[in-house]
């Protein structure tokens, strides 16, 4: 197959990064603004369209025939509206009509940040062969998407793999999300340095009291760093196996910083997940480290609309 | 569409049963005979036999071309091997292959036994028109079964929906199956009524302990018995609120022996899940009892190979 470029937008709590993507996946031309997400819904809007008319002066935009949105969650793909936590300024911002009016007629396709890191380590990372995989970001919060019978799955609105907002504690600590024992309530970065802190765990020599401090510690075999990182560990390790069991994946993929701290989080991983991935068919489940890199939004955004190019092409198109 | 009728078959811990179905749903013939589950394997299969060999005498055997299973799990459908929890003397017991020998040169096609029900509801019952949609059977066990994109998925083994082994509770007590919290640990018949006696609830008039006596207690209004079917309530709304957030799945179906206490478990169940299914795309979620009665398990084997017939059949033969 070969296709035109894609053209790209990765909208995130920090940054908001746009490109054009070839049908192998490689950036060609990249753009990116500050979200400055605490400020009004326009003034974010404001940095998304700096980003597309950087886009529409390259000579390759010529080209460009459809428009791929990876976006924080939740996201509504049904009625092209985002509503980011972390972008407070945005609730139901109808995201697409707004970058349509920028770009003119292009087909332009949402997805929640999740599935876009899910369809960019299928199509060139770890999950890449795998028909039935979990790709997951733990990180500031704990994100996924899934891949299932060998393809996107990104559900009705585009958030499905929302697995940082699924119960394994369901007597817990209320989540943000309204919910009680959510993953991201306990196996996210900032829960790792509050639960260390809370436990009487102190930073060391350089201050870091986040969850990479917390890491160091535990890598000097701290107990009270290690006993917080295992307790993320349990957590995560209890929401990849309900999600096997309840969708049959046969690897899980694990990306953003936390999981950079390696086998301080993969280890205790590997360990629990034996006690809960316990039914015959999700015992063999892989644990893979990501291998995409910062573009993967990027990239699982132009993924996103390349699988359904394919997908929805007449027959004889391809 | 029409079609030849197609042969199916429901493999439980209690009963298996045959039947010719129809492509409206319509059971034609049905045979059936005790699973003896305490006996060994080959007598197990003795009985499997004598209801294909009632089915093969039906005059419509002629027509017949396809066979499906539903099989008490976890079911191996690549390997076509099952190995029921409830039926010890089969473990990666060969049944597709078994069946083959008896039925000849058929399509013999394996799926979960949720995974059935799920196929019989949304093709018959309370998930037709549904897209995404998750069918429970709350009883005995805890079991269930997903259509996702308007289609059933399996997954590649025939086991997906397996809801009664996430779990919603890490720190919980342990689970026959190997794990911790397991919905079904929480929210099965047996487990309801043991919790109850545990807490020092005393059966009625009628010396029922079980599930159903604990229902009616609660139906009086008696407060042990109501805080048994609580707990039930709560872990099944984490369960199901996991799985809608994980697939967005925007109607649950719930059937089953336990899920005819009605609005004793219904009602908290509702209650539940607003705490726990608080995302946006997920708030919706609709609670429906499921409407195939005993026969759902053989309609869903049926239904199951009538939908893969379907995808699989080559364009132009619909």
């Amino acid at each position: 197959m070969h296709s035109d470029p894609v053209a790209a937008l990765d909208i995130g709590g920090t940054k908001i990064a746009g490109a054009l993507v070839d049908d192998r996946g490689r950036v060609l031309l990249r753009a990116q603004r500050p979200t400055r997400a605490r400020e009004d819904g326009e003034t974010v809007m404001g940095a998304v369209a700096e980003v597309l008319t950087e886009l529409t002066r390259s000579p390759q935009w010529s080209d460009v025939r459809t428009l791929g949105i990876g976006s924080a969650g939740p996201v509504d793909a049904i009625r092209g509206s985002v509503s980011p936590v972390n972008v407070p300024g945005w609730r139901d911002f109808p995201l697409v009509d707004r970058v349509r009016d920028i770009v003119g007629g292009l087909t332009v396709e949402l997805i929640g940040d999740g599935v876009a890191i899910a369809a960019a380590e299928h199509w060139q990372g770890a999950a890449r062969g795998h028909d039935n995989a979990l790709c997951m970001v733990v990180s500031t919060g704990v994100g996924g998407g899934l891949v299932l019978n060998g393809k996107l799955h990104p559900g009705p609105t585009g958030n499905s793999g929302h697995i940082g907002h699924i119960s394994v504690d369901l007597d817990g600590d209320l989540c943000p999300c309204g919910g009680r024992g959510c993953v991201e309530r306990i196996a996210s970065g900032p829960n790792i340095a509050r639960r260390a802190l809370d436990s009487g765990w102190e930073p060391g020599a350089d201050g870091d009291a986040s969850a990479a401090g917390v890491a160091a510690s535990a890598r000097a075999g701290d107990p009270l760093a290690l006993a917080s990182f295992d307790r993320a560990a349990r957590a995560l390790a209890a929401g990849i196996a309900a999600t096997a069991t309840l969708v049959e994946v046969d690897i899980v993929v694990i990306g953003g910083g936390v999981a950079k701290s390696g086998e301080v989080l993969l280890d205790p991983l590997r360990r629990h997940l034996k006690e809960y991935a316990t039914l015959s068919f999700v015992q063999d489940l892989t644990v893979a480290a990501a291998q995409m890199g910062t573009d993967a939004g990027l990239v699982g955004a132009a993924a996103a609309v390349f699988g359904s190019a394919v997908t929805k092409a007449p027959a004889g198109a391809a």
